[in-house]
């Protein structure tokens, strides 16, 4: 075998493997260089497994409330160690997966930790080691950087893999944690609370912003709020975790907000306060790569400022989602090859929240439309008047869309309630296309389903909803 | 108050009473004439309550699965009183929830029966009546017809309220059919056979085509036959079922197929074979109203021959669909005000089965699109190969994509799996915004999401998919 490949790919995480796999699909010789598992944080440890728990938990739910539907069964019970051997399961199979996609295209893969290493003529060098040893070293005129991201540390709230869980732990948990305290109400914080307390567990939330959910619409933050409280969460915003004092098998600390001060004992600690980019050992000291914060400065097509070298992904910065990762490697990959790709659009990137009621958006607040200067149209439809929530026993939720008043456009998209994470697919179609009103109010949504909330709020917006 | 209005609508299904509110919202004086309850046979005894019961199968299903989520509970049992009482209730609801939205905005409502009795000047005369007295007559200058159809009967096998039962006693049992027998195998019977078969029964489904769900791909008519297979569903296609032999509490019938004859002793008949249109008794006569077989015939605008008569929803023909009823209610009344608004594009109306598995669609067939001399290219995307339908325990799925390979036009779009009814309006919006491969490519999906499988179909059909 030769050193020598038309692309190195340094991380086996979603960014990482879809280039090499786009790359090899596209006639490129590529290697790539993982050093824990293929399918990074994603698969292994965040989208996929918290998905399975989620679904565990959720039937679990409506184990719970068997009378509303018709319904009865004795003694509900759930067995933790089941629920994460499952998720677990679910998580090795997807890696598998993505071993077997790699093994099927041809790419030659590296177990160990790259490193760049200067260049040979125009390719450059990667050393691979393992256990300190240099078992390989490969050379490309092309080298994309997708080595993913890691829980951000807070000083005096490090987590401790023991009493302070980052989301790794809280997904293999060594026992049942009774009373829960979870730092940061982002996607992670909010997916495991939501979990934590399906099984029963006393869940606070500690959010240092003003609101939950800092990157949803407000109104959306409100709503989420007010259905978790529903559900016995108890969240604190504006709020300062204080010192910990840690016992054998508590944590106890004080939380302080505008309100006052909370003192808390918990089993438990989930500490989901923000990432930051895997940029270290990398041997980008004698390159011209620019390193903002945690993150490496790339162009529209994951350029650096290194020809040859890419990066995309976590490690290229926000927003930290898969697909984004993925679809950044679409990109690069295309580029390199002197495609001519579409660049990324930031306000075309849907994200998604899984708790219950799960949460979805696109594009732009209200609030963020208006500060950018934007007259607004807004139209909101909530799940109560639409017949197919209410024939599932999910009332609760709404719909809500922001739209350039002048231009049509739709500037964002932002929807709380059963099944929203499969349906803002929909606008996100529509901005792609871009859409305006007049062609999403011609558009037929089927009968009967939620989706036809996504009608009624483009209706609401201009020439008023039908059923409300 | 006067008996001259701008509008009376006949019929107040889904396809009346939204002509009525949008009429009325676009500042028109409407009247509307409803003899039985508002929201028609969707609302009260068709898409509304089946979901209801549809979605207490389902949870009942997953209680019979709970092991598989590290899941478990003691006796699951169903009540069908309840959960039939429930249907009723959400049905209720909704039904309600019209008649106030028809009141808010100042619908002027007549509880009978509508008959056009001749001109008056340029208006339109309706009677009224009411167990057989007239009970007003009023006048208006446009007249939409809109109402709806009633259940085929085929000579034989005529629906009798008690052994064989419409879609009407289905949701409503006097009983629960331990043996059932569903004559018919569209969106209806499958939806019947679906949910009794979750709660036990032992179902045979008879259909007289050589497919089930013969309004879809072949595809996912083969591969909703499998899964209904799988659940213990017998299926007999290209079947004639022999003359009922009805005894005081059950029916035997001989089922003859190319493969032989079945003989077979049910609890209770199901039959859903169609529809026809409710064209009696409405004064057509003395119009220029065309019938065709048993659907008024139309133009684009939902236009009769007669001058100021209009037709919308299942009166004026197929799809029989609540949605197509309800755009074509803001069509007709948007062209009666001047305004020009885009005709129905029969292509672009999605087509939903609520069953377990769900399916959905919206445009042509592989088979309709090259009947019709198109040039395609197909591509298709299983659930097994998705994250997180494996997450939810749902690998059984497809998602198949029909493009034209000369224009890149998404012809068509066929679904099977969980959650596919609410994915389905993705596709719609991208036929509506004339979207082509490229830019769906483009479109950057949310992970993890059965709907990447819209992504990775599209992607198969063109240039590769990623996860397979």
């Amino acid at each position: 075998m030769s050193d020598l490949f038309d692309l190195i790919v340094i991380g086996g995480g979603p960014g990482g493997y879809v280039a090499a796999l786009r790359a090899s699909q596209l006639g490129l010789n590529v290697a790539i260089v993982e050093s824990t598992h293929f399918g990074g944080v994603c698969l292994n440890w965040g989208c996929i497994p918290t998905k399975t728990l989620l679904r565990s938990a959720e039937i679990f739910h409506n184990l719970q409330n068997l009378k509303e539907f018709g319904l009865a069964a004795d003694n509900p019970t759930f067995d933790l160690e089941k629920i994460v051997a499952r998720s677990r399961g679910v998580a090795d199979r997807m890696r598998k997966g993505v071993a077997h996609l790699l093994k099927k295209a041809k790419v030659t893969t590296f177990d160990g930790r790259a490193k760049l290493a200067g260049r040979s003529g125009e390719a450059h060098k990667v050393e691979v080691t393992k256990e300190g040893q240099v078992v390989a070293t490969i050379r490309a005129p092309h080298v994309i950087l997708a080595t993913g991201a890691r829980a951000r540390q807070l000083p005096g709230l490090e987590t401790d893999g023991k009493l302070v869980w980052s989301a790794k732990e809280a997904m293999v948990p060594d026992s049942f944690p009774k009373k829960l305290l979870v730092i940061g109400s982002g996607a992670i914080g909010i997916e495991f609370a939501s979990f934590y307390r399906d099984l029963g567990s006393e869940v606070t939330i500690a959010e240092v912003a003003d609101r939950i959910l800092i990157a949803e619409d407000p109104e959306i933050s409100a709503q989420a709020q007010k259905a978790f409280e529903k559900r016995g969460i108890k969240i604190l915003t504006s709020a300062k975790v204080g010192a910990l004092k840690k016992d054998s098998n508590s944590v106890s600390t004080t939380i302080e907000t505008p309100k006052g001060k909370t003192a808390l004992t918990v089993d438990r600690i989930i500490c989901a306060v923000g990432i930051v980019g895997n940029v270290e050992d990398l041997g980008l000291e004698s390159t011209k790569v620019k390193i903002d914060r945690t993150h490496i400065v790339t162009d529209e097509f994951c350029r650096t400022d290194e020809p040859g070298l890419y990066a995309i992904g976590d490690v290229a910065g926000a927003p930290w989602l898969a697909h984004k990762a993925s679809h950044e490697a679409v990109i690069c990959v295309e580029k390199i090859l002197g495609r001519t790709p579409e660049p990324l659009h930031a306000l075309s990137i849907p994200g998604c929240t899984y708790s219950r009621p799960q949460i979805a958006s696109v594009g732009m607040s209200e609030e963020k439309a208006k500060a950018a200067g934007k007259t607004v149209k807004v139209g909101r439809f909530p799940f109560l008047a639409n017949g197919k929530a209410v024939a599932m026993g999910e009332p609760d939720g709404m719909t809500k869309v922001v739209f350039d008043a002048t231009t049509g456009e739709l500037l964002g998209a932002h929807m709380i309630g059963a099944e929203v994470t499969e349906m803002i697919q929909g606008y996100v179609i529509a901005r792609a296309g871009e859409l305006t009103e007049a062609e999403l109010m011609e558009t037929v949504f089927p009968h009967p389903t939620i989706s036809e909330t996504m009608h009624e709020s483009v209706l609401a917006a201009f020439e008023g909803a039908l059923h409300i």
